[in-house]
């Protein structure tokens, strides 16, 4: 490989509409998902993109936090970059001046996971691999220095991160028949907020034809009459046997949330998701407790592996969704990784990103971290505007071929 | 009173050096103070004015979500805004485009701060009576319609916070001799992390004789031998009767702060503040057991209510330092101290305000909740800026009697 020098910064603020109803939930009635891109360029063929999402209005203060927090990639050779991408991630979070407006948490870490995003993706294109096999091909102590582990060091030190990949390196040859078969999916967009009772069942029976056989519904509507006939109406469409989740992106306090938890625990959810504030740790205990045996899943608003270590130590949900696009990009989501590793518990991740990205980190995690094969959530909105859009036949994600981390978009194409 | 309408809302980004060494902890290094402040136009001679603070680059995002979340402002009248102003928060909060940057911190939710201590301002001024005259001439259920309980009814639902408010009523009489006393004083300024020994020493000794009895220092340096020469020496120079508190500014994880606390307890701290990452609950819990009956201190960087609920209701912290420009601005300010009151914590807030708006918020939780007095932060390097700086005489904060909530910078002078 030639050196592959970052000499040019730039942010991007990309705004897509959504066709009517679709992306609706409980607290986002219209949104316009919106992409602050950032482009990582090399003064050669190669450029780095990397991504995080905002919901429309607002996107352009995470493009200006971009522009500010990731000058001091400027001049950086990315194969050393990303030799010591744990300390420099570190020093970029706790910009003296701009760590006040977080720390670690909101508009200046979205931009940290898109700056993160952009520089694992001009590695594995500098490789010409795609993300999952760089990861992959990395060793236990190459995948450490990946990590800023600082605050997270109570329950796991850098040593006992380097163990974790090193003790499941055995069945490695085994796990990589997921490879071949490709990830199952999960489809999100049979049940948006806004849509009428007569499409969710329409899109299921679609969804169940293509073979998907686990499928989200969004309640938490004002109206709880509707969300448990909307429930209802899923578990008729979508048959005895399918998987479902139901969704109320932080709507509920927790009276609402234990009563309709209670509701509709009838209709056998394998989750309740965002059952009420993400900052809420002891809420979701409580909620565990009144709600058991229903298993809670959380993870898409919260910023980083400290809260993720909260939620985690404190058993405050069973399933662990992180978004590569919320928290710190990549690196972070490694270390929310290895924190439910290390827990038992399983993650299943958020697609702030369509699923781009996160198509190859749960072949990692299925591969190099032994996690159990669940389902990666599919939403197909966007997939006109990607390079690369995530193949999903037979309600399995295909698994990606093309160098990089599938984040290229079809109006930057590299000018080369 | 003449109706007071918002005709216009603006957002200036004010920033201004300091002294040498002046602001520095474990950290940030060189701090830029940095207001975003929001201006509320009315057509006339009132103007509403609200701050926050930030530390330099990055202030232009916190005035960028100002103008975005301030819109729904415009046209409306001042008394019937504020007759409803926890359910408008609640809307401004929860902006479905906005909403996502966050949820409830973060530049957008600094920029709520700025927003409701303007809108704070402009009602004190109206009424011609400074803020916490404001505050102590509101029913109980004026108090509550100001305030956002979502997500906290768990611990204090409406009816309790009124109930709060009523029982307290009594004994208002007697606690009103606070505001001829005014209220203690406590300094930060003796003890930045960039000054040399000598300069705490004289410091601290020019406070002594000011009046001051009660000092803080900061620690977290990367040599723990220089903070424990400096703890050391802070309790030479102040005295064995000196109140001290020492200051980490988050910089140690949960070994270094169990470490630290231990070896700083010989000085007979009154707490330790910030000893680890501010998101850390369950960390906190462990090292108030590790170091008792040494007591924590935090909240200046906790964003919310939630969080402060968690950290309260856990038994994380012994001092509730909750800040009305971190938070969003005076009204969750209130909500906390509810919190704070009914679960029999003492509130002692960070002063990011340099002291202007909690001078006005200590009275009140003083008088209308009966928190007992303890100090008020004392941070005297923005002074010069404000129209009615604080005046701190014998180590006491003098009651305030200019109508507002003493926001007004010199450099903005009402145009009228």
């Amino acid at each position: 490989m030639a050196d592959c020098f970052i000499t040019r910064v730039s942010a991007i603020d990309k705004r897509y509409s959504l066709p009517p109803g679709a992306g609706s939930d409980a607290v986002h009635s219209n949104p316009e998902y919106s992409l602050a891109v950032t482009r990582l360029e090399t003064g050669g063929p190669l450029a780095g993109t990397g991504i995080t999402l905002t919901l429309g209005r607002g996107n352009r203060l995470v493009c200006d936090a971009i522009e500010i927090l990731a000058r001091p990639l400027i001049g950086r050779e990315i194969e050393a970059l990303m030799a010591e991408f744990g300390r420099v991630l570190r020093q970029l979070a706790d910009d003296p001046a701009m760590r006040w407006l977080g720390p670690h948490k909101g508009v200046v870490h979205l931009a940290l996971a898109s700056i993160t995003n952009a520089c694992f993706d001009l590695w594995a294109k500098s490789r010409g691999v795609p993300l999952w096999k760089l990861l992959l091909d990395l060793s236990p102590d190459e995948l450490v220095a990946l990590l800023d582990l600082s605050y997270v060091e109570d329950v796991l030190t850098p040593e006992q991160a380097r163990e974790i990949f090193a003790e499941r390196w055995a069945g490695r040859t085994e796990r990589e028949s997921i490879l071949k078969q490709g990830y199952p999916g999960y489809d999100t967009s049979v049940g948006w907020m806004a849509y009428e009772d007569q499409k969710v069942c329409e899109l299921t029976k679609a969804a169940l034809a293509k073979g998907f056989t686990a499928f989200k519904l969004k309640v938490g509507s004002p109206d709880h009459g509707r969300d448990l006939r909307r429930a209802q109406l899923l578990r008729e469409c979508a048959g005895d046997r399918a998987t479902l989740m139901f969704d109320a992106n932080q709507q509920w306090n927790l009276f609402a949330a234990t009563e309709m938890g209670r509701e509709l625990a009838a209709l056998r959810p394998l989750w309740i998701e965002e059952p009420t504030h993400p900052d809420d740790v002891l809420g979701h205990v409580k909620l565990t407790r009144e709600l058991a045996p229903v298993k809670l899943a959380a993870g898409e608003h919260m910023p980083n592996r400290v809260v993720f270590k909260n939620f985690i130590e404190a058993g405050a949900i069973h399933f662990v969704q992180a978004d590569a696009v919320r928290l710190a990009g990549i690196s972070e989501f490694l270390t929310v990784s290895l924190l439910a590793t290390r827990f038992g518990l399983p993650l299943v991740p958020h697609v702030g990103d369509m699923g781009q990205l996160h198509q190859h980190l749960v072949l990692f995690n299925r591969v190099a971290l032994g996690q159990e094969i669940h389902f990666l959530e599919h939403i197909p909105h966007l997939r006109q505007h990607f390079l690369f859009p995530v193949e999903v036949e037979g309600g399995v994600y295909r698994t990606p071929q093309e160098p990089g981390a599938s984040t290229d978009l079809v109006d930057l194409r590299p000018s080369a």
